[in-house]
């Protein structure tokens, strides 16, 4: 498959997009080629610099324009048409590439990847599938950010799209679904869950589900139970996925705070060090890589603003495993089965 | 002053309430009366057991039935009017105590509260307010579950009420205020979290909000940002409070799986105790004890169901700071001098 790379996005950009490509040379022999999209003197020096600068499978597509992180994503895409995102996102509209993969604006990414691709056949809007790690391995989020102002509907498509990435990328046949509420109770909930409640709950009454619909799930579920996916508003789902990502980053600062108190503890961190790498690795957005933005026609990773070339590298992989499984082909084909009776529901 | 406590609720009751109410008797003198409302008989021998069966401060307040934890809330106030809960909002209700404290079902707690104290006036809706650790302390969340359907007039009430807590319980004079939402620009959020920014915006423009409302903030300004008090409704908040627990409890899970793989690490872990005590007590619910259903009339706290004789305590001391300083009288007087402008607005 070939990829394009928005070098430019992230917040350590292009270093940690020429270190991600590096590593993709080196680790993932079936990604064939890598379009990095950027400012062509700065990313040539750069890739010289990294020793891969005449690598065949790399090329460079010059980009004379940047998509800061603060921009109001619409407005970037429809002001900056010579991005390193809009144009590394176009190399996937014309077909060229399979996959763009972003450390840049969020914002800017779901605009230009849904403006650009466009939706799939099926699928009333695009979710960013966010997976969290979870005693069990990872639970998948979903949306994160994409649709603050989801409709009912709009939770049976991200469940698909997430139960698809459960089942091909995370290796779960038939993965455990959940929306999420204020209580696991049937009539606990939103008016809004409680109607995405409803209308799952009789697609799967018609065995219409590629999934199993576990019903009402809630914030502790994610990490302590056998849930594959999560289903909730796009502002919700931002709100939990940040302020689950700071109570990690308070916990390593209260952890490093004790220890600088006491000599004692100073000491024993030692040995305890191969434990917090190992809690930080697990934590750390970097070894998911990114999240895709779900439902568009082509492949589209988000990558973290503070990514690295791991992170890049693990957002390149997820991209091969989402096209050589033809996730979105899966996606068409289950909202394909749901939507007469979704339609009929309504 | 005088306080009932649901001695019935919680997952260790009635041990933990009696465990509480020592510790009352013995550290909190202002004090001057308990009221223990549950199974006579049970709480006299737990008491006896304790050594304070015979201490002139406690009183037993016999109540027949008790609400499950699993119970729909609304349906055990109906059909339950001689359970403890019911009896020990009753008492204040009366006006023979100030406050309630209840370890039990929070909905029951809720829906007791809202119907037989009803609403302060000028409040539109109660809600409840979750004191969550932050690196600078405590931020205040409102509301973390009182009222799913939350409409986007109901923050204004949250806000008022929250910053009342934080001026008077936790020492912040002029607190910082913010709306949750998925980005901190203006422009950011979902309808709902547009239009109470909007609103609060309007009153910090006229003068009439007594707090410095900061805009809009995201999850990870909970625990990094000098924020105060963060609004948003109860779906959403029950979801994140939740969630945040949950993360701790994920971390110690891997931190104490990491220690039992390696020799070294659990020698190590030794020399490392006193810093884990000390995040494990900032981190726990039991120090802050409970969270206020702030907005109706009287002082009515709910403690975790796994809340211990020290979260009970401290959910004592809440209470009686928040009669001491007439909370809900100032609440009264600022929404007096809102409520104006606010329904002017709409």
């Amino acid at each position: 498959m070939k990829l394009a790379l928005d070098a430019m996005g992230g917040d350590n950009a292009p270093k940690i997009n020429i270190d991600g490509a590096k590593l993709v040379l080196e680790k993932q022999e079936s990604i064939k080629s890598i379009y990095l999209v950027g400012d062509e003197s700065i990313l040539r020096k750069a890739c010289d610099a990294a020793g891969i600068g005449s690598n065949p499978k790399l090329q460079i597509v010059h980009a004379p324009e940047v998509v800061s992180m603060e921009e109001s994503g619409l407005a970037a895409v429809r002001q900056k048409k010579h991005s390193s995102m809009s144009l590394a996102v176009d190399l996937v509209k014309s077909g060229e590439c399979a996959a763009v993969i972003s450390a840049g604006n969020t914002g800017a990414a779901v605009a230009a990847s849904t403006i650009k691709l466009r939706l799939l056949e099926g699928v009333e809007r695009a979710g960013i599938v966010s997976p969290m790690p979870s005693v069990h391995g990872y639970v998948l989020v979903s949306d994160t950010g994409a649709n603050p102002d989801a409709k009912p509907s709009h939770l049976i498509g991200y469940a698909v799209m997430s139960a698809m990435m459960a089942r091909y990328i995370y290796n779960r046949p038939m993965p455990n679904v959940a929306v999420m509420s204020n209580g696991t109770e049937d009539c606990k909930g939103s008016e809004f869950s409680k109607e995405a409640y409803r209308l799952l709950k009789m697609l799967d009454e018609q065995a219409l589900l590629p999934f199993h619909f576990t019903g009402n799930c809630e914030g502790h579920d994610l990490f302590e139970t056998e849930l594959d996916v999560a289903l909730t508003d796009g502002f919700t789902g931002n709100i939990l996925l940040k302020s689950v990502e700071a109570t990690a980053k308070a916990f390593s600062h209260w952890l490093k705070a004790g220890i600088k108190k006491s000599p004692i503890a100073m000491i024993s961190a030692i040995g305890m060090r191969s434990v917090f790498r190992s809690i930080a690795e697990s934590m750390s957005a970097d070894s998911v890589g990114g999240c895709p933005l779900m439902g568009v026609n082509g492949v589209s990773i988000i990558a973290h603003g503070s990514a690295n070339g791991t992170a890049i590298l693990n957002a390149c992989r997820m991209a091969e495993g989402m096209h050589r499984h033809n996730v979105n082909d899966r996606i068409i084909e289950a909202m394909a089965r749901i939507n007469p009776a979704l339609h009929g529901l309504h």
